[in-house]
C-alpha cells in the first residue's frame, strides 16, 4: 500500500519541526512540492533545507507547478473548489511516480488542519480511485507562532475564540466572539474593524525577517499596513497573520 | 535578569516536542511545576520523563501544589480570577528559588496560547513587582492532534472556525459558525447538540491511550460518554477534546 503523510512543520521557524515530524520525514521516498512560481521560491526553498538537514536516506523531490488563482472570485467557495480540483490534477500527476510500497509526503505550513487544502486534494484523489493510506502529522500553526511572539493568549478567560479569515472580517464582526484571529488576509480588513480594537498583527512568524506590531487599531493600522507593503515589495510575497480582541 | 520560559510540550505525545523545545530545555535551571494531587501524578510524570530525556545539564525540579478549584462555581471568571490568584501565589513562591541570572520554565500541555493560564499568572506576578524575562515557545494544541488523528480539516472551505468551553456549548450552539472545536468539557454538552451534527472526539490525544470516535453525534454520543467515563475512571483523569461540524 502506498502511503502518504501530510506533515505540519511550523509556522516558518526550522526549529518548529516537531520530532515526531523529524522522525517522518526520515521515513520518507518521494517529496512532493507545489511550486507557486518564482515568487515563492524562498518558502520552497525553506522546505528543502529542513529536508536537507534532517533526511540522510536517499529521496526524491518532485516538484508540480501550482494552478493559477483568481484572487478575487465572484463565487468563492466554487473557485476554491476548482482551483483545489486543478490541484488535484497535478498532485495526482505527482503521485504516479510514487511506488507501491513507497512512501510519499507533502510538507505543509503550520498545521495541516487549518486553511490549508493538502486533506482535501487527497480526499479528491481517493474519490477518482488512486490508493494509499494517510497520515497526519500535527505541526505549530501560525496562531501559536503569533501569540508566542506577542506573549499573549489566544482567548480571554473561560471565553471563544474565533479564527477566520480576512474575507470573512471585511464583511463584519463575527457574533458573539471578543476575539479574532485572522489569516489569509490580502485586504487589510483590520482596517474596517472598531478602532478601539485591539490587533496583535506579525508577518513572517519565527523567521529571521518576522515582524511584530500590537496597539490599538485606530493607532498602529497605517503602520501595519506601511510594513506589510514595505515587506511584501521587498520580499516578494508574505504571510501573516493576528489577532483581533475586544476588552 | 531572571528569564522564564513557557514552554508548549503538545497534546500528549512527547514527540509533539518541537526542536525550539529541545534546545530550549537545555538551557533551564530551574522546572516549576503545579502537582494537582495524585490523580493527576501520571501528567507530572510524562513532564519529567521529557526533561529526563532532553537535558543533560544539571537542573531543579521544583513543584508546588495547585490549589483547589470549584468545579461548578456560580460565578465563573471570578471564580477562575480568584483561583489564578491563588496559583499565582504559589508561583510565587517557586519563583523565590530563581537566583539572579536563571532560567525558569513552565511546561505547558499543548500551547501555551489556549485556555491555559499560565501567562496570566506570569502577568499577575509582574503587577506584583516580580521582575523577568518572558520567552514564549508554541507548541502542537490539542485541537491539532485531535483533527491529525482524525485526518481532518479544522474549518470548511473559506469558512470560520470557533474554539470554545464546553459550559460555552452548554449554552447554545454559537453564531455564525458550523464548525466549533470543543475544550475544557466535563459535562457532555455536546449531547446537547442537534444530533444530526457531525462529532470528533479525542481522548489522550497522542498518547499510547489515544482514542478517537467520530460519527453523527445522535449515534455515537452514547458510546463517546461510555468510554470517556470508562477510562477516566481507569486511569483518574482525562484529557478530551471534540470537533462538531454542521454542512
Amino acid at each position: 500500500m502506498r502511503k502518504i503523510l501530510v506533515i505540519g512543520i511550523g509556522a516558518g521557524n526550522p526549529d518548529h519541526l516537531t520530532l515526531q515530524a523529524v522522525k517522518a520525514l526520515q521515513t520518507v521516498d518521494v517529496f512532493f512540492v507545489l511550486d507557486k512560481g518564482s515568487v515563492k521560491d524562498e518558502l520552497v526553498d525553506l522546505r528543502r533545507s529542513i529536508v536537507d538537514e534532517h533526511v540522510t536516506r536517499p529521496y526524491r523531490w518532485l516538484e508540480g507547478r501550482d494552478p493559477e488563482r483568481d484572487r478575487n472570485p465572484s463565487d468563492y467557495v466554487a473557485t476554491i473548489d476548482a482551483w483545489r480540483r486543478a490541484r488535484a490534477d497535478v498532485c495526482q500527476g505527482l503521485l504516479a511516480s510514487l511506488g507501491p510500497d513507497e512512501v510519499g509526503a507533502f510538507l505543509v505550513w503550520g498545521d495541516p488542519s487549518l486553511y490549508d487544502s493538502t486533506l482535501a486534494i487527497l480526499d479528491d484523489l481517493a474519490s477518482r480511485g488512486e490508493s494509499f493510506e494517510v497520515s497526519v502529522i500535527p505541526g505549530v500553526t501560525s496562531v501559536a507562532a503569533l501569540t508566542a511572539g506577542h506573549q499573549v493568549a489566544l482567548n480571554q478567560v473561560g471565553r471563544p475564540v474565533q479564527i477566520t479569515t480576512g474575507r470573512r472580517l471585511a464583511s463584519g464582526w463575527p457574533d458573539g466572539v471578543s476575539d479574532v484571529a485572522v489569516m489569509l488576509d490580502a485586504s487589510y480588513s483590520f482596517e474596517g474593524v472598531d478602532p478601539d480594537t485591539w490587533i496583535y498583527w506579525g508577518a513572517y512568524l519565527g523567521m529571521p525577517d518576522e515582524i511584530l506590531v500590537a496597539g490599538r487599531v485606530g493607532d498602529v493600522a497605517p503602520r501595519i499596513r506601511e510594513l506589510r507593503d514595505e515587506a511584501r515589495a521587498r520580499k516578494g510575497w508574505i504571510m501573516d497573520t493576528y489577532l483581533l480582541r475586544r476588552t
